[in-house]
Order: C-alpha cells, then sequence, then structure tokens
C-alpha cells in the first residue's frame, strides 16, 4: 500500500495565473509534470521515469511558449519518454484530466506514443524514426503551401541508428528549415552511459558536416533553452539541431546520479517501489514548495491515491534467468561462440555472460542491422554469433541482414526477448506478434519457443548442437505460471510437439509460456463446463511442422484449433493448417491468434479483449464443438 | 551477330614476364581486364559495366600488389562491380579461366557476389553492409589472435545507405585499424550523379567527424593509389577510408561522358549492343596496344567469339511501362499522390511521372527507410505515397518501418518492382521471392500481383480508388509472353481470383505473368499427354483468399495446386492451403514454388531447375493424378 500523490487541474490553472516570467512558469511546471509523470508511471507499474525527467524542461518550454497550435507540431522520435509528455497535455488541458490515471491501460494513455491519443501526431518507440518522418510532413505542408513547424526530440542512444543519419543528409539538401530537431542528450541510454555503449563522438562536428545548423545547452536550464530557440527562429535557410545536454532523472537527487563505473542504470525503466516513489514525490513537492514561496506564492495542494501493487501470483517461471545460464554452459563447451547484444544486455538476460566472458560479449549499441551484419561476418570467419534484441526490432530492422546472412548458409543464432502479445503495457511497438510471419521465410531458419524454463535450456542446445543451421530462440520476457510439466525423458524433434493435456473429442496445437497455459486452462474449463475433452500439445517449431507427426497426432479428430502468440497471419496456426491441407485429411482447423493491432493495457484485460484468455478460447471452442 | 573478343590466359603470362614497373604493369593489366569484363557482360547479355570499369584500377592494384593471400581480405560492399572483380581473379589464375564465359550462367559466375565462388567472401548486392561485415570479421580474426587486412570498396550512392554510417562510429571507438574502406567515388549512382540524387556534401569533413582516418585520390591513376596504400600502412590506431575519386565508365571516352543535365548514365547496367561493344572494345584495345608498344611489348592477341543475341519471343507485355501510364492517369485524378523513390527512377517506370509531375516526384536516393519513414509522415499529412524500389529492398530493408506506418493506418501504396525469381541474372540479392512472406504479416496490407499488362492498371486503380487500406503492388519486370486474356467483364474483388483455363480434373492456383503461362501451358500439355483437364485460376491477391469464394472454386476436385513465384513458405499456396484447412473440405493441397535459396543464371534454366517451368509442372502433377 502506497500513497500516491497528484497534482489536480486547479493547482495547474492557481500557477497560470500566478503572472511570473515565462522562465520561472515554465520552471515551475515542469517540476509539477515530474510529480504527475511519476504517479503515472507509480500507477501503471511501469514506464521511463529517465528520460521523462531529461527531456521535460524542453517539452514544457516548447508547449507553453513555442508551439502555435494546431499549426507546429512536436513529438519525441524515441517516444518512451511519453509519460513527460502525457503530464504535459493533461497539466494544460489538452487532454482529459481523467486520463492521468490511465497511463498503459486499455483505452486509456499508451506506454508508447500512439496517434489515437490528441495531440500525438505520429507512432514513435521504434528508435530513428523521426527526422525522416518529419521531412515527410514537410514535404507536404508545402505542397499544400502551408507552414509549420516541426519539433523533433531524439534520444541519445538513438543516434546510434542508422536511419537517423539517413535521415539527415536530404534535409540539408532540401533546406528543410522548418525542422528543428532537439537532443535530449542525457547521456544515459537503456542499460548504461552511452560513451560506454557506443559512443557518439564529436556530435556537433558530425551534424555540421551533414548540413545542419547547430546550437548546444543546458536542456534542463529553461532560460539557456529559450534562448536557443529564439536564435533558430533567426535561421531560415537550414535544418536545425540543438544538442541539449541534459541529466536522466532531472529532478530527483539520486535519480540524476550515476557512477562512472556502475553498470546500470537504475531508472530507465520500470516502476519505483514505494520506498524510492516516496523519496521521490517527497524531493520534488519540496523543490516546487520552494519555487513558489520565492515566488510568494502558496504551496501546492495535491490529491493523494491509495495504491496497492497487485500481488504477483505465487510460482512462477521467468525464462530469461534460466537462458542466461543456458547461455554461460554452453558457452563454456564452445570457446568460439560470442554474444551480441544492442543495448538491451539486463532485459535481454546478457550481464551474466558479459562478466564472465568479456572479450567473447560484443555491445553494438542500438544499431541492429550494423550488429546482424556484424554478426555474418564473425560466422563467415568461424565464430558462432548469438545475436539478442527485443523481438520485434531484431524480427524487422535487420530483416535484409539476416536474409543476406542465410543466403551465406553460415549459423548465427538469433535470440528475441519481450516476443508476443505481453508484457502489453509498452503498445505495438514493443509487442512482437509478427517476428514468425517476418522471418518465417528465410530459408534455413528455425523457428522455435520454449514453454517454459525447463524448456529453454533444451532449445538453446538444440540451436547450438542439435543443428547445423541457423536459427531464431523467440523468448516471452514476462514471468509466467505454468501448470504443466514436460515428460521427464522430453527431447525436441524438429517439427514436433509433444502433448500436455490428453483429450479425445479435439485437439489444440500452441506454444509459449503465454499461450499454452490459457490453453491448459481452458481444457480444463471445457472438460468441466461442456464435458468436452480437448487435448493441448506444445509444439515449439514455428515455422516448421513434421507431417507424419502432424498426421499421426491429429488422426480421428474432426476439428484442430491453433492458438497463436502472434497474428493469425504468418503466425504457426497456418502452418499448421496449411500442413493439414497438404495431408488432405478431413480436419477442420480454427485458428486463434491477434487479429488486429495489439491493443496497450494490463496483460490480462489485453489477452482478453484479443480474446486469447481460457474464458475467450472455453466460448470460441465451445461455440465450434457444441454449436 | 557480335564478334566478341577476350584476352586468353597466355596474354596475361606474356603480361607478367614483360618485367614492368608495378605501376605499369598494373595499369596495363587494368585495361585488359576492363576488356575481359566487357565480354563477359556483352555474352551475360547484362550487367554492370559502369562500375566494374571505374573500380579496375583500383581492384587490379589491391589483388597484384597489396594483398597477402589467403590472410588478407578484399571485397566489394556494393557488389555490382563483380564482373570487373571475375576478370581479375581469373586474369590472375584464382579463378578457373573457363569461367570468363559463364558470367550470369547456372553454376557460372552470379550476377552479385555469393561465396560459392572461389575468393568471393562475403555475400553482397544488398548495399550497405560491407563494414559491419568488416568489423564482424576483424573481431574474429582478434579473438583467434590472427591479422588480417580487410580492404572493403564501397559505391558512393551506397553512402546513402543509414546501415553505412551506423557502422562506421563503432570501428573508430574500438581502433579497428585493420580496415581500409574505399570509396569508388565514380559520382553516378544508379539512375543519374550522386549529387542531384541526393548529394553527400564534404564526404572527408564527414569520415573525420565519424573517427575515421581519410585519405582522397585519383582512384584511376595508379601511381597515386599506390601512395595512399603506402600511407595508410603507417596508420596503425585507426580504421581508414580512402576517397578515391573515379570515373564511371572509365577507360572507353563514350562511356566516361555523361552532362552535367543528362537525367540517365547509359551504362550502369545492361549489355551494351553489337555497335557500342564493338566501339568500346576497338578502344580499349588500342589503349591496351599503345601501352604495350610504349614498353617495346608486341600487341595484343585476343581469342574471337561469335555471339548471338537470343531473340525475344514475338509478342510480350512489360508491364512496368503500362504501370507509369496507369500512375499518370491515377496522379492526373489525385492532387494528393506523391509518388517516392530510392534511385530507381528508371527501373521503376517513374520518369514520365517526374517528368509531369516534377514537385510531385520524391527522389530519396537509396535510403528505402527514410523514404518509407518519409512516406509515413505524408500520409499523416494528408497526401497519398506511393513508395517505390525493388521488390527485395522495399520488403525488407524498411521493414520495420512499413509495419510502424501500418499502425497509424493510414493509407499509403507500396511498390515493388523486379519482383519474383525472374530475372534470374542478377543473383538472390535481387531476386525477390521473400515479400510475400515478410510482410504479409502486416495490418491492413492488402498484397497483389497482376498477371499482364490488363491487370496492371486495374490493380493500382484498386490500390488508389479501391480500398482505404495500404497496400503493395508486386511487379515483374520481365517482358513475358502472355498466353491468356482476361475477361472483357474481369473485375478485381478482394480475395478472389479468376480462371484463365477451364478444366475438371483438378485446380491450380498461381498469379503473376511468370508463373501463370507456365501453368496454362502445362495444362494443355497435361490435357494432351496425360488426359487431365487442369483448371487454371489467377487469384491476384498474395496474403488474403475469400474463403467463400475458395470453397465454390475448389468444390468437387480432390487435389488442389497451388504455384508460387515465392519461396514456399510463406507464399500464397500456404494462404490457400490454410483456407482450404479452415473450410474442412476433403481436398489434398500440394504446394510448388521456390524450395532453396535461387539459383542465378538464365531466365529459362532457372526455372527448370527449380522444377517451376511447364515441362516440370506436368510431371509433378501428373505424378500426383495418375501415381
Amino acid at each position: 500500500m502506497t500513497e500516491l500523490f497528484y497534482i489536480p487541474k486547479q493547482e495547474f490553472e492557481r500557477l497560470k495565473e500566478l503572472n511570473l516570467t515565462p522562465e520561472n512558469y515554465t520552471n515551475i511546471f515542469a517540476t509539477c509534470c515530474r510529480i504527475n509523470t511519476l504517479y503515472m508511471i507509480a500507477k501503471a507499474g511501469s514506464g521511463h521515469i529517465g528520460s521523462s525527467f531529461s527531456s521535460l524542461d524542453i517539452v514544457s518550454w516548447l508547449f507553453l511558449q513555442e508551439l502555435n497550435l494546431p499549426d507546429d507540431i512536436y513529438y519525441s522520435s524515441k517516444g518512451h519518454d511519453v509519460p513527460g509528455l502525457y503530464a504535459v497535455l493533461i497539466a494544460i488541458g489538452l487532454l482529459e484530466f481523467d486520463l492521468i490515471h490511465k497511463l498503459r491501460r486499455l483505452d486509456g494513455l499508451p506506454g508508447h506514443p500512439d496517434i489515437s491519443t490528441p495531440y500525438i501526431v505520429t507512432n514513435t518507440g521504434s528508435l530513428g524514426m523521426g527526422i525522416s518522418k518529419a521531412k515527410g510532413m514537410v514535404k507536404a505542408q508545402r505542397l499544400k503551401g502551408k507552414n509549420s513547424q516541426i519539433y523533433v526530440l531524439t534520444g541519445d542512444g538513438e543516434l546510434q541508428e542508422g536511419q537517423f543519419w539517413e535521415s539527415l543528409q536530404s534535409a540539408a539538401n532540401q533546406n528543410l528549415h522548418e525542422i528543428t530537431a532537439i537532443v535530449d542528450y542525457n547521456k544515459i541510454q537503456s542499460d548504461t552511459w552511452v560513451a560506454k555503449v557506443s559512443d557518439l563522438g564529436d556530435l556537433e562536428r558530425k551534424f555540421t558536416a551533414f548540413g545542419w545548423y547547430v546550437s548546444r545547452c543546458n536542456g534542463n536550464d529553461i532560460y539557456a533553452f529559450s534562448q536557443v530557440m529564439a536564435e533558430l527562429k533567426t535561421i531560415t535557410n537550414q535544418p536545425k539541431i540543438v544538442i541539449a545536454d541534459t541529466i536522466k532523472g532531472k529532478g530527483v537527487s539520486f535519480m540524476e546520479k550515476m557512477e562512472e563505473n556502475q553498470r546500470l542504470y537504475k531508472f530507465h525503466s520500470g516502476a519505483p517501489d514505494e520506498e524510492i516513489y516516496t523519496k521521490a514525490v517527497r524531493e520534488l513537492i519540496a523543490t516546487v514548495n520552494n519555487l513558489l514561496a520565492q515566488v510568494g506564492a502558496e504551496k501546492l495542494t495535491l490529491e493523494k491515491v491509495i495504491y496497492t501493487k497487485p500481488q504477483p501470483p505465487a510460482r512462477v517461471e521467468k525464462l530469461i534467468p534460466v537462458y542466461s545460464e543456458a547461455l554461460l554452459k554452453e558457452a563454456r563447451n564452445h570457446s568460439q561462440l560470442v554474444a551480441l547484444d544492442a543495448d538491451l544486455a539486463l532485459d535481454c538476460g546478457l550481464i551474466p555472460f558479459e562478466e564472465q566472458f568479456p572479450e567473447r560479449f560484443v555491445e553494438c549499441g542500438i544499431a541492429e542491422q550494423d550488429m546482424v551484419s556484424m554478426a555474418g561476418g564473425m560466422a563467415l570467419k568461424g565464430l558462432l554469433p548469438v545475436v539478442h534484441s527485443f523481438a520485434c526490432f531484431l524480427s524487422s530492422r535487420p530483416n535484409e541482414q539476416i536474409y543476406n546472412n542465410a543466403t551465406e548458409r553460415t549459423k548465427i543464432i538469433y535470440v528475441g526477448s519481450l516476443a508476443g502479445l505481453l508484457p502489453a503495457g509498452p503498445g505495438h511497438s514493443h509487442q512482437c506478434v509478427r517476428d514468425i510471419s517476418a522471418l518465417g521465410g528465410v530459408p534455413g531458419l528455425i523457428m522455435l519457443e520454449p514453454s517454459c524454463a525447463a524448456e529453454v535450456a533444451l532449445a538453446l542446445d538444440y540451436c547450438v548442437n542439435g543443428t547445423s543451421q541457423s536459427s531464431y530462440l523467440r523468448l516471452v520476457s514476462i514471468p509466467c505460471q505454468i501448470p504443466y510439466e514436460l515428460p521427464r525423458d522430453y527431447k525436441l524433434i524438429l517439427g514436433q510437439g509433444v502433448t500436455l493435456v490428453e483429450g479425445e473429442d479435439t485437439i489444440l496445437f500452441s506454444y509459449g509460456p503465454v499461450m499454452l497455459p490459457q490453453a491448459y486452462q481452458a481444457a480444463k474449463i471445457l472438460g468441466e463446463k461442456y464435458n468436452i475433452s480437448l487435448k493441448v500439445v506444445n509444439l515449439p517449431w514455428l515455422n516448421y511442422v513434421d507431417l507424419n507427426w502432424l498426421g499421426a497426432v491429429t488422426q480421428g479428430f474432426t476439428w484442430v484449433f491453433t492458438l497463436d502468440n502472434h497474428y493469425i497471419s504468418g503466425g504457426q496456426g497456418e502452418k499448421i493448417a496449411s500442413g493439414l491441407a497438404q495431408l488432405g485429411g478431413k480436419v477442420k482447423v480454427k485458428q486463434f491468434g491477434v487479429g488486429d493491432i495489439p491493443k496497450c493495457g494490463q496483460n490480462d484485460e489485453v489477452l482478453q479483449v484479443h480474446r486469447l484468455d481460457a474464458a475467450s478460447l472455453v466460448e470460441d471452442i465451445a461455440k465450434v464443438m457444441v454449436g
């Protein structure tokens, strides 16, 4: 039970009436928004504090003093700083105030920007696209004879993405002066110091070389930033970029601190625990009250909300730590095994590997294309590269690079974490439900997903020792309750699955620790409630089915169900259905899976809204079976 | 009938014995290799003359004077200059001399580099991957305690790719001094002047800003280049890059010339006709003989080959020019329609659009990610972007950007040319047989392929006027003989096809102007030879089938065949098979399509080797039907 605080609407109205200088007003406003951002993230249970805080002075100044709405445009290219932006939009009244309670909730405010929210002009969260989009907007506005200023905030880690540099040159060649890019240069990316991940070098020199007008200032000093904005108004023949030196976690002393040798920054993403929250909010309130006192105004009046953190289920399995151990074991046995990372070492479970095999750990930064082609070069020279990122990025950003490697028929292991519909909080840029489709056609690429902790080591063992082909290991990152156990003598056989629940009336195929427990639960309810005996089969192979096995296991059934933690289109269910059609049986297939762009929200509610929870499956299967 | 000339093995041996200075020897050698390159391309009927010629002095010097083989490594990141490289490898004796006659032939020398060829160290042809791969190789060599010098040639247009810039920084941060990149800066990319497509700005300044050691020289002056190579040996704490100013088409006066206002450079790709060939080879022979005379050596003795150009079939349909016209028509009716190009305006049929609607034509350069995200920004601001590239690049390089746009539910039309297995000459980097799979799962993206010229305008009309969704128009670029006609009242109905050949015994679904004529022909032979009556259906929808229609059209058949101009995995056949399984009929499905990485060769022989020609289809269908 935590006491959470937020600043209500009327307090922002009072602030507005205080008749302060623009700089003073913005300064107090921004700190108030930090309090509300912290509230939103604490209540949501996840979100990005660090860069919301580093950018809030900039965002506040833009919305309070610069933007001529609705003509002018602002958005963040990195997107994960959106809780800060929401706090600003709510405080100004551009978003309904009530949304403050609905970060990362169904029909609330998505974890990354989505244009379904008013004043969110483009979907971001996949990095590096911001300047390109701005160029398209300028072209459109010019064709229509309109003049809009477009302000794009970028991260610093984001500058490691090739698309960012790809987008710079033509903006300069074509004098797209309507664009002002602002680098939120807080020096820390997802895991740690930018300089340690992949140093950006001399940014001023680079931007100048690319033909942009460059300014630099302290991005947490509102006066300094306002001066730069005024200066840039005079530049009308070049696109403009501001290197805004900021502090990640700005406003809360202990969030601002990171030792030079510290491996991980603690406040990039995730919610604060009670102690951290309370300490942080007290400091922020004190700061605001102090500023108010300086201008002779009354202290803040805050609203209080009692928040009880949902208790996680008692017995859960976490696949990532198990993967970490399995990777260490393989690395001990294979000196040619190297691990590559794209600034997600913590989330991909690579910290233990980095500690034990520093010379075989390759940190590439947020540069997935470069990482994958590097892996290609390594494989050509005899190494066994294991390439890591989130599944959403790994399957799509370096899609052509993965294919190019495949045409060389070398062996590379790709490991995509955060796979599938859940967690549903980050939103669709991170909910990876398209990787089987995007990579399924890569020749020689075996795709597989373990269903529980026990299957993780088996799966990695298969990738390393069981095949000469390349593979894609799909890992769910959320903790899952696993109601089933694999047979003791279970072995992975390419294209074949294993029965988790026996059943005689009908059969369902699925994979992974998110959907199989739903299927397991559905089988139980179907038996109890409808007297339907559902056989549940774990088929860990995502893009290949052994047709002999499939024929045998579906023998005698009339209906076959498939359940994908993926879009129905291009998912495993399509491979199974297609296999059954090749066999020419009399079975009829129904495919369950994600039918439309994933919703953002809490895990349970999102499973339900996509009708992939046990209860919905029961209904839909019963409808088919009993009419 | 053309007389083609090449320089035989013994002449290169004579050259070697002449006791010349390294510079003089290399100079004569390189010009001899130009003669053989021209021979190879003329005989193959296609290939890249311009950049083979611009880079041949560099490549010759490296192989004759610099590389310590097999430890040191050379490759071209752009890859399309490979005929020049082959000529060098053949002249030195590193490749069998006989291969000189087998450019772009089955089991010969692929149109783009493939590691199946000796001394080809990595597969290129998809641009921008070269430095990344070199970094991976350096990492591998360092781990093994080996020391190799890695020389990577890049194009200049290639520098528009984001991955190139993405790959630079960490090479500098990690002092990968083993890498020497050489920019073949011939100033002309696929279509025209680099400066007109997307000017590169001040390259020296950029590379320096990225932390590389930069040199510059005339890349067609062997002495100057050798001096730079010597200088770079002294640099052991930085990766190195040489801006080699070269001339595209170097060595043949009329290939070197391009007027500043000329829209298209004529010798980027494609074979010379008889007149051009003869003029060019005479000039090159004269140059060599002149150089030989200067050192007191005898004239060249050349081998002569009589070459008869294969006659194209009498009546062919070309889809690209028809698309050009259709696009113009739509553009006249829709002022918000804009066309985006990535340096393939000629091949994608955009020259007429550019001429008629210059303000609505957006040349993006070789920057597909930037192009697609720009289109996203344009669509958000009310334009209707039509985005063009080769299908192989468009479906994979900006894969995540296309998905990001899809999540905004705006309307964008993607047009992928050069789709499918043919032309088979360029090799697998360009043979696009994975786009249905790579993009099929993008929500709301309708993918379709016209089967003949008459269907092109209908398809574009559907994309522009018939749907509010985004679409992907897949276009075959080779001229095709079309034996069928669409019904007069034919209309495109989403998910439904049209019967081209009536038949009663069995049914085959396919699409596009390459496979449907094979199916048509197969139906004829099956009837005549086996008395099997095959119904052939054109289903232009690649990732969606109307199940009601599918049920009706397959009614009464036991066997259903599908034929993909695509990998079987993830192709249209899988959608049809999966649809049939959902319908639960008693049909049995067999899918034809590309089963492994496409072979390079002549179109007929490659269709045959993948068993997708009419004769193979007849055999395989007959085997199924009559056992």
